[in-house]
């Protein structure tokens, strides 16, 4: 299949210790889905550079678009920059056209370190976003977005807006059956049709009504109707409680 | 360093299509602090075995205690055992007390497909959990946990009670400051004392009050307390207005 879709790289201690709880993964997550480009892995690592470099350059071989999330600023533990850099080959440099808006931005009194905000991989392209004052770093497929959730929202749609993408068709159909009793059903339709991708979801508090959700998903929705009719056929009489 | 710590492998075509948010990372991250245990890496796989295989195979060269999630079943996409199994070199086998289980939990009527729960990786242990009639899967480090949130919390527990852990000692210190002010004094203490985790949090809330928090971390209180005693004496004067 070679690469294709995208994938995640969320950089957070503060994930990985549960001092926060990542907003910026099942955002991403939703959009893409929204804008039909399929999510094939997300990772977090801790804020430190081999363990970046090394999700980075994993991420890249199966996806076309990464995102990373957070390790953007100009502290000791902001090394996305660095890793990225690193796992694309390329030098860190600093750009004169976001120096201009780090000193833009914070005034004559600036300490110095707020350049380093001006770094970035070299031959990496900014995309403005509105009511932001920092650019998206893009470089190589690769986009470097800011952990704070309002920023990172913001600058995600920007990129998205620009990215190329087909949404999904998806049913899903609610059972009174279990799980055993449909898997033999199951198993023949993901042999007959691999295309389709076919979820099976036990949902064990009875006050939900049912008990198995299948979905069937694909970018063709004829073949999702395909599909479901065969379950409508094939899944034991009477268990289908209601098709979405 | 060599593997410590613990890594999680969520499994799950329906966290990367955004139709359910998961709560058992979080879970996890959380139920791991607690304890005392470093979370190294998290990521999410689709059901498919060559990328479950690859991510356990990872996470294993880093971490010592390896949680999957998810993919625990007798449907078509249910793929942990067999791709845990791989990673591990060992062959699937039909684990005689679990099919036990099994029959005993479905009854006469059960679907042959079932029996599939009774599969595990050879040389699996089986950790019984109160109130939970299936076990949970232990082998060379890797607790396969289902993907069921309220199975997974239970489950979790049971396995975290087995395992050693100390407690962290963090300290978090609310400050007026902007990042490229303390970043000095953050790149010299890192730089000191690099056992103790240094976290830089910027917050653009106004409503906040503060402008960035920095987290202070490690297994030892009195290293906490001496880089805070540090942080106190060279952050810009005034700059912190509290410290937890």
């Amino acid at each position: 299949m070679g690469r294709y879709g995208a994938a995640a790289v969320i950089i957070g201690n503060e994930v990985l210790t549960a001092k926060i709880q990542d907003l910026n993964g099942p955002l991403l997550a939703r959009r893409l889905r929204d804008r039909g480009i399929p999510l094939r892995s997300m990772s977090t690592v801790p804020d430190e550079i081999d363990a970046i470099v090394e999700a980075v350059s994993r991420a890249r071989e199966i996806a076309r678009y990464l995102f990373t999330s957070g390790g953007i600023g100009p502290t000791h533990d902001d090394v996305t920059v660095r890793a990225v850099a690193l796992a694309l080959g390329r030098n860190v440099v600093r750009l004169p056209s976001v120096e201009q808006m780090v000193r833009a931005h914070y005034g004559p009194s600036m300490a110095p370190q707020a350049l380093r905000l001006a770094e970035a991989p070299e031959g990496t392209e900014l995309l403005r976003t509105e009511g932001i004052w920092y650019p998206v770093l893009h470089c190589d497929g690769v986009y470097l977005l800011p952990g704070v959730p309002q920023l990172f929202g913001h600058q995600l749609d920007a990129v998205l807006a620009q990215l190329p993408g087909t949404p999904l068709a998806l049913r899903s159909l609610y059972l009174s059956a279990d799980e055993p009793q449909i898997a033999p059903v199951l198993d023949r339709l993901a042999a007959d049709m691999p295309l389709v991708a076919i979820g099976s979801y036990p949902e064990f508090d009875r006050r939900a009504g049912y008990r198995v959700k299948v979905t069937v998903e694909n970018v063709e929705r004829a073949l999702v109707e395909e599909a479901v009719g065969r379950l409508e056929r094939e899944l034991p009489q009477g268990s289908i409680l209601r098709i979405e």
